[in-house]
């Protein structure tokens, strides 16, 4: 029950399903004094929007935000901010044929199994029409970061098995807009639209990675045993539609090491930072806790369910059926979350940020 | 702040250092009328324990548990259950050398600045002590899960580069505790034990993954959008000493798939279950809730940070040192981590089949 | 922060200020499969709706409440619902002359000590403007009591000095929307009428009780110790504008009376209940939970702030000033505050409800 | 479920029965700096106990509290401070009569109509012994608050009919501890002395209203919409085992003035405060959010349930039966209720204020 809230002093709760008249959610927590940028925000919903690019749904999706409380001659008030995305192309007739089949690897039968209701319109609340509000609330978080000049940048580090090489820090992170895959190499990025066109021309899909890196965040942010910084993060990863994974810093690549090589040397700071490390295997969490040096993380994405082909599956009566996909669906679905990676991400870090306050008497 | 309770509806809050007078915990909200078996529950704080090989840290530690509350007669009550641990074992002088030192990638220095303050003797809260309360917290969590007939089984299926070839479901779990390293699989169990034991010779340590499986759980298991179920265990698995990485199903593995390689197909089902699936990468969750598949997942442990090897680091006044690993340490912590790794999974799979009953009319 | 989300497993989550655009909600965990009777839900609004007696503010204020989520086919799915009220007759000219005086017993001072910004505007979010959104949550909570067979009534018993001598089992609570204050008593509420009319007369306002009744609720509802479900109704009384007290069954009299003339003798049951009570100053809730008897008590409100004569204060500046009400207020906030008490009151025993089922194993 | 947790930054959770091992709990979110005057803490723990006096239960209660976790050199580090009273005097035999009965205004039926499983032993949970845990949690609290310079005095107000007639600025707190009914005013508390043994050699119990005054909390503490200061204070009262009543400021008198006579009026300030008021009906607190004045409030105490008379009740197996009391028990509850009230008050001020560092960016 009540899963819709995300945060603990900044939060963030939302509402909508696909076909429904509106999609929106209330911040709260925001503190007040923060500027509102409105070209801002609205800059990151076309970051999120269908039809932005060839490679990305061609729904058409109207994404004109509306804020409704909490601002006050251009700053947050420190209430409540409510704000709501009218729906206007809902074809809902598009899915009629998918009433009663649960379709392969999408949510229709386990909401069912849930709720003993379905709202079968697009996939309902389970479809990503949902992620509309997280961006709008990542949005404002930013703003607030903003002031503690905090980034969170992410970017697509990996389409099927085409994999940027690189770290994070031996890229140009300010190139990831160039693309309209997200990949800041433009190479790599290169050969990764063509994959997924080749992908979307067999009526199939593809997976992805997209690797997101937080700098400014001062040391002593992270809140012990159970609401480690990582551990909040890699929650809010995990409740992104399609993610499989997450991994921190060295990740999965550090079982294989030992101590000796995956230790991070801390070295005698500077004039902003009394100590540093001279490599970063941690990710700059350790204990769960920043540590003043840049956070990374990976986090893995399904190819997308929904594919133009016939497959097996099963109709409510409990019948073998064949289901074939229809409507207007992404080939790869990590172009358009890199925005929503980095929304969940700054919610994160502001939540945090916050909760780090009442640290010290 | 106040980041010590993990759950919505049962709830684990835990206190303690490593050198303290006692850990423990309260775990508020487990339904009244659950058998509790302290039997079994020592017996599971008995697989974390210290000292119960030669590939585990040699520290004495007691694990003596105390239930203080909610139960009467045998059962428990729907009170609180309060518990603990007294600590016997503390040998504070081990570490006064580092009193001043910040060990690297370990939490001494994020600590620190968070609260500016530390107990420094043996990592204070951020030692993996505390995970003596998740481990009983855990132990109780089972006990509601067996009414529930759910079962919740983790192994040891990679230490440094050894690891297991075959998926869980062509393992005999009933292995995993056969061996001291915890792997149901004889060969590789003796491969990795031996890796161990050469890697602590050398004074270091090294990384490893647990694969967890949960089976038994009905369809419907899951909080959209934020609390899905793979969402909240791995904030569970992250919150764990060490973990830099945890993946559902298929996980990383997955983006390299296309949507037609990757999807589950339905399949009629059978006397229990309306409907199966023919694979299952979705790992048993499918839109954040459980689709009544076994739920699998792994998670990925660093080498522990301290090391028998001298390491550059910097001392509290920001100046260079040199530091050398004292104490007992595990070389390893995996084959510890299992149980630890079961706990907080029953703890999330327990919370959500409560959260679960709020969800019809 | 984030002080704008009222329950547990049921969850109302609010927004919207006096002049801002819309006041709004979303109700988070209302189960599956509710029955959405959107012409009560309207009907409820209307109770609350300025302009609707000659005793209320003649103030117009649209409440045409839009439900945005979370409904299918005539029923609740079990996602969140998100409503809205668009805001029309807001005349925020009326308001300028305010913008940097602190009227007395209001919340101006105390929000701009808190935030250090205010919006001015009609009080800005301290309007109870807010309680738009209390009452459509509230009435989709009643939606839910309705399938459990519980009433909540809420009534006027006193207005300044003028009160109701009978208990609430002496009165006919089926007349209470008999009459615009909304006491069930005819004479006794021509008398408030009259009142309050001459009150407004003198532009000066009056305070107010209402008595709240909920029958039907089965004995083992409330949660301890501390979310008792008096705990957890006197909250929400206490967080409506304008309440400065809350007492449960017998209240602040019971101190003045002994334990053998207060105990609520224990009587065999009947068919419905083994056990039942042969008077009932308990009030329905003993040791924090329903005994099945009926639940009620009593809230006070004190006289509006806002009044039609000169007052002193002090400006933003510090200088003292006098200021003059101005603007279109209520003379007596109890008859548009019964629906309110209503609200919170079904948001509670809905939140228990559900919380209680997960008690037994 | 779950409801044995208090607070939101500064969280106390709480555990044990009336005559289980121990009753303890553990208080998360006490910044780290704060000073931990063991004496201070010990003193409050016995201004709590029984047998202190005459007029309250003989009892005996260990009330020798061990601090477990979370404090080092004598501060608090930011961690978890678990805490434990080890129970000593339990005479189990004295409720083996009681097993099989529900007493009357008990919470025997309650908590057996909850749970399905009950333990009688002197009410089990539902005993007033676990206000143990909450002394202890507030006296944390108090020291926290004592480095912001606010303090906490309650005192008793009235014992039945017998009722102090100046409001609190009239009368020196100081002499609160001076007697055994802990009320500030000598005459007085010679006649409710007097009036509570009287009560005793009847077999009977009084009821009694306890008065708490907060001082030295800045403006603008609190947190609307629903989480305002009294709110959370009127909770945190009504949660205190026979509470029936909770009034702000004026309180329930205030229904019976008009807006021109209740109103405070506010004045220009001085050094410390920018703004004062002229009166105090507010009780310190307008529109949730306090405005630097002091805040006080009534709680009201029903005379105990358990009297030396015999009463008509129902067994377990719902037959009309006569019950006795028997056992140790205060004849008035509210000369001991004074701390408890204290603590709960000084729990709900401290998180407040930790709260309230997150409101402005």
């Amino acid at each position: 029950m009540a899963g819709n809230t995300f945060g603990t002093l900044l939060r963030l709760t939302t509402y909508g399903e696909s076909h429904g008249p509106a999609v929106g959610g209330i911040l709260d927590g925001l503190p007040a004094g923060v500027e509102i940028d409105t070209g801002f925000i609205q800059h990151e919903m076309s970051r999120r929007r269908p039809g932005q690019s060839r490679i990305v749904t061609q729904r058409r999706e109207d994404d004109e935000l509306e804020l409704l409380s909490g601002i006050f001659e251009g700053k947050s008030t420190g209430s409540p901010i409510g704000f709501m995305v009218r729906s206007e192309d809902s074809r809902p007739r598009d899915y009629d044929a998918l009433k009663e089949v649960y379709r392969p690897s999408h949510a229709d039968y386990t909401w069912e199994a849930k709720y003993g209701i379905r709202d079968h319109r697009g996939g309902g609340r389970s479809s990503a029409r949902e992620t509309v509000a997280r961006v709008a609330g990542g949005a404002l978080a930013k703003l607030f970061l903003r002031t503690q000049k905090i980034q969170v940048q992410a970017y697509v580090s990996q389409v099927g098995a085409i994999a940027l090489q690189q770290p994070w820090h031996e890229l140009d992170l300010s190139q990831t807009e160039s693309n309209i895959v997200r990949c800041p190499d433009a190479d790599t990025a290169e050969q990764m639209i063509r994959l997924i066109e080749s992908i979307r021309k067999q009526g199939d899909t593809i997976g992805g990675i997209i690797t997101c890196v937080i700098t400014g965040v001062p040391p002593g942010i992270g809140e012990p045993v159970f609401d480690k910084l990582h551990a909040d993060l890699g929650k809010a990863m995990l409740s992104i539609n399609a993610v499989k994974g997450v991994e921190f810093g060295s990740g999965f690549a550090s079982v294989a090491l030992t101590g000796s090589q995956h230790n991070d040397a801390f070295l005698p700071g500077n004039a902003e930072r009394k100590v540093i490390t001279a490599t970063n295997r941690s990710g700059g969490i350790q204990g769960g806790i920043s540590n003043g040096e840049a956070i990374y993380f990976r986090t893995a994405f399904k190819p997308v369910a929904t594919i133009m082909q016939k497959q097996r599956t099963v109709n409510t009566a409990g019948k073998a059926v064949e289901v074939m996909g229809r409507g207007r669906h992404d080939p790869c679905v990590v172009p358009r979350a890199v925005p929503i990676v980095e929304a969940m991400s700054a919610l994160v870090v502001a939540d945090h940020l916050l909760r780090q306050r009442g640290s010290i008497v």
